[in-house]
């Protein structure tokens, strides 16, 4: 009965917490950085901040590459395309919804 | 450092569920439905459904009211208003990023 869709699932998760949605905003503003900037600039630990980044990697949001012995954390290939498709049919939805109410109350104005 | 945004984190955390995005489209699709008739249509046990639900609530993306026995639920005053403000200024930003890297490509065409 229910779609069961393990991409968009991911995608909402990995975006339901405040220091990821931070992270993506920092890596859309100023590029790449490495796994231990972003601990410093968040106040976290390495390990702390390793969680984060694989939840968002998992999800297609950030990719990372290791260089030398530095981690470089950068915007991934998936951009919220189908969070962004799946939010916005569902507002149509109710958009059209409320739509055919006021053609209701549009209709039966003034019937007794 | 990071924003913290209690309600933006549980309408992700709301949505990130497979049968909680089916609930909120069979609600916007066909008005109110009670508890029961849910959790039919989703083959789950009333205590499962109610568990969904209530995440729901709290998110207020739905409202439940009880009328004699029976608890009716529809969809709540929340409509992913944050949530699609969130996404589009994360997406204006990677586009923004983008047309800068094209323009700094055009600027630099043809330079040794």
């Amino acid at each position: 009965m229910v779609q069961y869709t393990p991409s968009l699932d991911r995608s909402f998760a990995a975006i339901s917490d405040p220091t990821r949605r931070a992270i993506l905003l920092r890596l859309g503003r100023q590029a790449d950085a490495s796994i231990s900037e972003l601990a410093e600039v968040f106040e976290m630990t390495l390990t702390g901040l390793k969680k984060h980044v694989r939840v968002l990697e998992d999800a297609g949001l950030v990719a990372t590459e290791k260089v030398g012995r530095v981690r470089h954390v950068k915007i991934g290939p998936r951009r919220l395309d189908d969070v962004t498709k799946w939010i916005s049919s569902y507002r149509t939805m109710l958009e059209e919804r409320l739509d055919h109410l006021e053609k209701f109350l549009e209709r039966t104005k003034g019937m007794p």
